[in-house]
């Protein structure tokens, strides 16, 4: 399944998207895609419905992020084999963990907010896991059961404020809408491996990462076992893999974003991204 | 006033402190202490309440997080001019900010979990600031004007995980019952200067860290005015404002907690913890 928030901000409501492409409307059968319809049940009871038995949406409303209720969004640093090359750092032995703020989390399609006093906003198409049931102290073996499913991230980060501001990372992880997500939940069962997904952004129609999540240092069954060591995962967090090579930070000279820029970016099978970035107010 | 969340975890009802010290159920009021109840016209309507029309809750149940439905903790790192000296740091030029998984909330006096395979388990008693109205790039000047409250915190912290497993400090900062806040929320006009408190911890009985948030680098509208230029905070969201001296890794030798080893923390005004170690299973 491919499920869907659309509707105004703050306001979304539940949809799918079914076998022809139709969104349809969900909001009589459950609130919203929160924590509590990941769950394998939960998805079940949606499996269960025929999607045309539900009211179609007519138009392209605007899609929220594709999860609501998010208890955290935590963010692998350094996890693929081509973008550390890039930026000059070894391999980690263990993932690199991080959070954003949740305030973060943007509909794939909105606007991009540059920060005041940004000069180094930059992006990262990232492959998104969703947890479906909670998850504390599980091994690598039992790992995916805690998935419910994936989505398309950018991991919008501003380095300077990343990297040169007294603070840790999540300084520059953390604005308003650093973390664009979806356009659609896919069900795990849909994506059978999240280890051989092409993964690409363009900035203004140039071509700027292009790589497959099989260059995926640490994989998912291992972020999710190794994060559950640290901290409970709730359903509904959402867990940012790490970005491929091709990040503005790691070009020759380093190149980031301005107002009217235009972002698109897609991992296979879990739709596209689109935003234009503007300054914040 | 002084509101608590009392009950059995994850079913806890909102209460205040009445003049009398005695517990009075809020739950015939409002459905809990969240960020709706936090902003002024809401702290208002309960101080519109005569606290003795209230039902009193006999005896004494456990506490909660003072606190219900918290988008993110935000801490900061070296705050204390004795704490910077203790561990040999500079004081920073600005805020080190850092974040705890929500999950890690728990009431003041449950237990805190000694993670799998720790050897370093720490304590940090803490101010911590709850915001109530929406803050996005405010000023020092109106910084409070957002802020709803104070508690007292334990910034628990496993070391080893926070600085030695390849990732950010967030991963000794997360694991369940890191982050025991309250006994209450104390409304912010009950607190005329949150720089002048006394801070003091005990480990089984024996004084360890004993300040005052006189010694805060940064003071509480220099935090909440750069962390909004960072972020969005929401009403509800819980800063914890950093340490005095006296942690377990800045003794001679160091010293961490075991099993059956009982913490007791206050800050001046805002209520005392009690917390018994135990092993997570």
């Amino acid at each position: 399944m491919k499920l869907v928030r659309y509707g105004p901000k703050g306001a979304e409501k539940p949809g799918l998207i079914d076998a022809a492409g139709n969104l349809r409307d969900l909001s009589g059968e459950i609130d919203d895609i929160g924590g509590d319809v990941l769950s394998p049940d939960g998805l079940d009871r949606l499996r269960a419905l025929d999607p045309e038995s539900l009211p179609n949406v007519d138009g392209t409303p605007r899609l929220g992020p594709c999860v609501a209720g998010v208890s955290k969004i935590i963010a692998i640093g350094l996890n693929y084999v081509d973008h550390a090359a890039e930026v000059g750092a070894k391999l980690p032995k263990e993932p690199i963990v991080f959070m954003k703020a949740t305030t973060s989390l943007s509909g794939p399609d909105d606007p991009i907010e540059i920060p005041r006093g940004s000069v180094q906003t930059d992006w990262e198409v990232e492959l998104a896991v969703i947890i479906g049931t909670r998850a504390k102290y599980v091994t690598e073996a039992t790992a995916m059961d805690h998935v419910a499913g994936y989505a398309t991230a950018n991991d919008v980060s501003e380095r300077d404020f990343q990297l040169r501001r007294s603070g840790q990372w999540v300084k520059g992880k953390s604005h308003d809408s650093f973390c664009p997500l979806g356009p659609w939940l896919v069900t795990a069962d849909e994506v059978p491996d999240p280890q051989a997904l092409k993964i690409w952004s363009d900035l203004n129609g140039e071509r700027q990462q292009d790589s497959s999540t099989e260059q995926l240092h640490f994989g998912v069954a291992q972020i999710v076992s190794h994060l559950s060591e640290f901290m409970t995962l709730l359903p509904g967090d959402v867990i940012v893999t790490g970005t491929p090579s091709g990040v503005g930070m790691g070009q020759e000279p380093p190149r980031f974003l301005r107002p009217g820029d235009v972002l698109e970016m897609e991992v296979e099978g879990l739709g596209r991204q689109r935003q234009v970035c503007e300054a914040a107010s």
